[in-house]
């Protein structure tokens, strides 16, 4: 039986860069490196508090995820991460030298303010930062 | 400042589809569905217990990451479910038609046993599966 969601892979370049950006910029606890020989890969563990999947389709047929499913058959989009200031958190980030799709936050599900950083800052990942609306939803 | 990752968001070409496919075939819990007109999107969400981000690098510049990174500048790589009976999954999955990148589970970081699915089986996305070892590493 699946039990868990047990990881969320992110390959990067740059191994030390990648681990200070998920630590300092990002704020996550790192629980260390392991290299794993059969895979020929290392590995940086970043444990996470309960998250979801959400699967994006295309509302009427059209908008940014139709255009991305003309170019693929699917697949990883991006990940978003919970703030409990946004504006604050882009500042800080602006400051560090990341780049955003846009100039600020706009509206996302559950009424939640979103806004997306330009994948040229992260390694090629597409990374939503989101602030829920003040009344939980 | 972050306080979570909110959600893994992978894009579908058949949302009915793929939320069976999430439900049943993955056994997750479906919370139910949202459209976002702002962002033109259909949105699908499942709760999931904590998780870890996995950072993944070539282990002496060479492996399927290496691979990987020679076509892209990095990227959101793969998911891995968890399973307390691998073969009893691979085996449950197989007979549903998802095909596997290899025969049997191998061994992966932390002495679990894993297992990828084609990406084909599943939208694009590359999906492993882990049984964490008997001693709990």
């Amino acid at each position: 039986m699946i039990t868990a969601l047990d990881h969320i892979a992110i390959a990067v370049p740059d191994f030390e860069a990648a681990i200070k950006r998920f630590m300092e910029d990002f704020g996550l606890e790192f629980k260390g490196t392991e290299d794993v020989a059969e895979a020929k890969t290392s590995t940086a563990f970043f444990p996470l508090p309960p998250t979801q999947i959400e699967l994006v389709h295309p509302l009427n047929g059209e908008g940014p995820i139709a255009k991305y499913l003309e170019k693929k058959p699917g697949g990883l989009h991006h990940i978003c991460f919970r703030s409990d200031n946004i504006v604050e958190d882009v500042e800080r980030l602006k400051a560090k030298g990341y780049q955003f799709l846009s100039d600020a936050p706009g509206p996302g599900a559950h009424g939640c303010k979103v806004i997306f950083i330009h994948p040229k800052s992260c390694d090629g990942v597409l990374i939503e930062i989101n602030q829920p609306a003040a009344d939980g939803h």
